[in-house]
């Protein structure tokens, strides 16, 4: 009885595919996966932080029986492209008309901060009405720090963010815009 | 009747404090939350990485029941120094004559050439003999492509690596060294 709705599911999910149906994490992770494969960048997820509270021993090997995940204080995504340090988190937004900066951590603020500082290129990849956008760091910051606003409205994305586009193959072309808020050249990849 | 052996051990540590007694990975962190404090560069460890074998739920939080500790495919270290990518690893070595390649992983050998080849800076940091060298990622490289041998030489360590120096409040100085392989202006930090 289930099996013909299970099935009607997952078509709706291939459908989908890049919007809503798919992970964002999976889609920045094959991202990643192509330019590193294609030797344009190496951009790495970190691993998710966890606090271990109970460790075993089976056969000379540790076995972890309890811990918890933690959160992470930086942003999830960084590595090096073009000799650039660059670094950015991917979010999703199921509101249709901003995004809630209770997306965003204290301490990744204050990270975002810190990166941008010290020269960095830092962004956010933000998924919000089935689209895409980069959210230069310096445009997320300069928002938080002239509004009292709990969220960033969608036509402010619009304005200051890029809208990126997928493609099966390539997966979302993010780095055609830290060419540009990174200041090198401008060439699509 | 244990009690003064104790003690006895608890002395040695302390005297050999920034050797062998305190563990690198701790120096390591402290000298990165030094330079963190002092905004002089944002350099964080990676979480290690954990495969999940069983997760539950309890007061809708996620608890983790079973994990294993999966190995980096990158070095552990890394960040933003300048402008720059910066990643190095920290290895001990217990063998007085030679630092043996058995410490570093195939799949972070190929990470080490992919970021030489992006124009990143990378290294590592050798405890040997008591001793903390940064030896560079192009030299080990170069050691690993002009030799069979499986260990490196402590004489080529201390002819092509930097001698680093360890402060109880500011670590070790490895940022002095970094300024010189990546072609910053040469200062004291």
């Amino acid at each position: 009885m289930n099996y013909p709705n299970k099935i009607k599911r997952e078509y709706h999910k291939n459908v989908n595919y890049a919007n809503r149906g798919m992970d964002l994490e999976y889609i920045i992770n094959e991202t990643n996966e192509y330019l590193l494969e294609k030797d344009i960048a190496l951009i790495y997820k970190k691993p998710t932080p966890i606090g271990v509270v109970k460790v075993s021993y089976h056969n000379n090997k540790q076995v972890i029986d309890k811990a918890y995940f933690a959160s992470q204080s930086t942003l999830d995504y960084n590595g090096l492209y073009k000799g650039k340090y660059i670094e950015f988190d991917a979010k999703n937004t199921e509101s249709k008309t901003s995004f809630p900066l209770s997306n965003v951590h204290e301490h990744q603020i204050k990270h975002i901060r810190n990166v941008i500082k010290h020269k960095g290129i830092v962004f956010l990849i933000i998924r919000i009405n089935g689209l895409f956008y980069l959210l230069n760091g310096t445009d997320f910051i300069s928002f938080i720090d002239s509004s009292d606003r709990k969220s960033i409205p969608y036509d402010y994305i619009k304005e200051y963010g890029y809208e990126l586009e997928y493609n099966y193959i390539k997966g979302l072309n993010y780095l055609k815009y830290v060419d540009i808020i990174g200041g090198f050249k401008n060439e699509e990849i």
